[in-house]
């Protein structure tokens, strides 16, 4: 039986996790049968709506196979629109949402001992692993270890979002030292990852947000995160601080529609524009000589295609360490998050949804 | 004086030439000075307008210059744009137009000795030259000898279109033998020339031209250029045929707007789309999946800047080469044309403006 691996000294632990998962009514295990819960949704709609929680019997650990609590779970656009069926990625369903999140090891197969230990921290290797549930049965190779000293927030939100912006800023352009970035929706998850990671690296950023009413905050903030410039759509034609730069090689693109097509204008020669999102709802528009006579270059991103592609890449790893080191240096933050139980999973379903386009505060799932 | 270093058995020649010019009031010489005739604008604007013929003294020839006399100067859509001030270049007035066109050269002055000969065949190096001219004194080093034995319309027309559909075709994305390469304006110089040139190279050309009354003829007459299949804007997206192509990772897009969205979704994953016209005279939209998804890229191409930038790379001769060997194969043959005399330039210009947005047969002015 699995359950006999456990050293006596976890077994404190997992008793307390029992007791407070049995309390919640989430997890309980009854001659030898473990259950815990997990959000699931049937049929692709409202996420409000379609998304229930669920109780289930967790199969008996394999060899190959760790028992993972999840710990935080984040509640990104993409796991939004996956359940509104309107993302490229459709599950088969009924499926378990949410493709980011950070657990820990409580049982390990034969196999997985040499890669694992009771009360490792395990982020999932692969998209739509399904993170919105207390517990998951996976094989081993489907998780990567991660360091025990990197805060819960971080480790829920650094996979996706700070990895997103690292490959972007890493892959299409060569860059050094005082060079120039620019990016729309400056303000999103992956736009802040980009400011701060930029600064890490000595690049400066040219960053825009949409026009609001708290704008100056708002600019104050990105600023504060190490931004050069920040920038609202309608400034950015007639700014003369833009002026003053060097035209960037480099812009990235998640609004997409006039927004993108403003980047583009904005990029030195031979620029390119890396798309990874299309907030606005609308295609890129492109001006044909911008891409005849200035040789700008439009190219894509997708975090779930590279890691896909970099399964088990040593770049791959390479990034975690990156990240997580640039973390532990407090030069980069996980998001504005609010902490929601994950009994009250309806709320940060609600907050998670855009208001008026916009994003609030990054909506993470604890357990 | 420059003259004296003419050869006897050139005078004849030359006397001919000058004969034959001074008949046509277009070339003289009286007491060692020459004349020549050239088409010249001083204002952007409709080129029947705007485009007037003048005479010239031409400068003696300096010891880095040699005095060519026209052959052959085409009429491409590029010039037209230019003239009417909408392109990209504009050049300062007034201005001789013509980018393209095939030249002898007469005078030598002593440096250009060394690379050229009396009655070498010659095209510009440099854009902008300006070929609509009987006679021009020119660096030696702003121009390519050719091979003698390249008929004249060849010539003519071998540097812009076919250049650009070689370069298209080599410079984007690995090719092998057997590959598939989709186009939209399958029947512009350039169109044709890609259709000739992959066909060459064992690759298979998807070929889509717009629809029109007399597509039957096109078609077939695309498929004997070496086109694998021709389809027309409306039937790309039913057609059964195209299915059973594996998809294109290369597309090639003159037109933009719809028309290249939709060469956008024919290609395969990571598929790279080069633009190098906006004949529909509308931008290219982009549909933000495509980016993300299917990782398309978009990139531009004008051969304008390649050649600036290969002025005189080894590519470049390399190039010339392969295209003349093709035309010497019957491989590639130059686009239509009518071959039009100097003194009737405002018949090309005539025919050289779209009609209904398409192109009739290229003009070539002869001398």
């Amino acid at each position: 039986m699995v359950w006999s691996r456990v050293t006596a000294s976890r077994m404190v632990s997992y008793k307390r996790t029992m007791l407070m998962c049995t309390l919640g009514r989430r997890y309980f295990m009854t001659s030898g049968v473990r259950y815990g819960s997990s959000l699931v949704y049937s049929e692709y709609g409202d996420p409000e709506k379609v998304v229930q929680m669920t109780q289930q019997e967790l199969p008996v650990v394999n060899s190959k196979q760790v028992l993972v609590k999840m710990l935080a779970a984040t509640v990104n656009p993409a796991d939004i629109n996956t359940i509104q069926g309107v993302y490229a990625v459709k599950p088969s369903l009924p499926s378990i949402p949410g493709n980011e999140g950070i657990g820990e090891v409580l049982v390990l197969g034969k196999e997985a001992e040499d890669y694992f230990q009771p009360g490792d921290r395990v982020i999932p290797r692969l998209n739509a692993w399904g993170t919105w549930r207390t517990h998951a049965v996976a094989d081993f190779t489907d998780l990567i270890k991660i360091p025990p000293d990197i805060a819960l927030a971080t480790g829920a939100t650094i996979a996706v979002n700070p990895g997103t912006a690292y490959r972007m800023l890493k892959d299409f352009v060569p860059l050094k030292h005082g060079d120039t970035v620019i990016q729309n929706g400056a303000n999103s998850a992956v736009g802040q990852a980009v400011i701060q990671i930029a600064a890490a690296w000595g690049l400066k950023t040219i960053n825009v947000v949409r026009d609001r009413p708290s704008v100056m905050n708002l600019k104050q903030k990105l600023l504060d995160l190490g931004g050069t410039v920040v920038l609202t759509e309608s400034e950015i034609r007639k700014s003369e601080e833009l002026k003053a730069f060097p035209k960037p090689s480099l812009g990235l693109n998640c609004v997409s529609g006039k927004s993108g097509t403003e980047i583009l204008r904005q990029l030195a020669p031979r620029g390119v524009m890396v798309t990874y999102g299309g907030m606005s709802r609308q295609p890129v528009t492109v001006p044909v000589g911008l891409l005849i006579f200035n040789d700008v270059a439009l190219k894509g991103f997708w975090m779930t295609r590279w890691n896909k592609e970099h399964y088990n890449h040593p770049k791959r790893q390479e990034m975690l360490d990156d990240l997580f080191q640039l973390a532990r240096d407090d030069l980069l933050q996980p998001p504005e998050h609010s902490l929601v139980p994950f009994d009250s999973y309806l709320v940060a379903l609600k907050n998670a949804m855009p208001k008026d386009g916009m994003l609030g505060k990054k909506q993470i799932l604890v357990f």
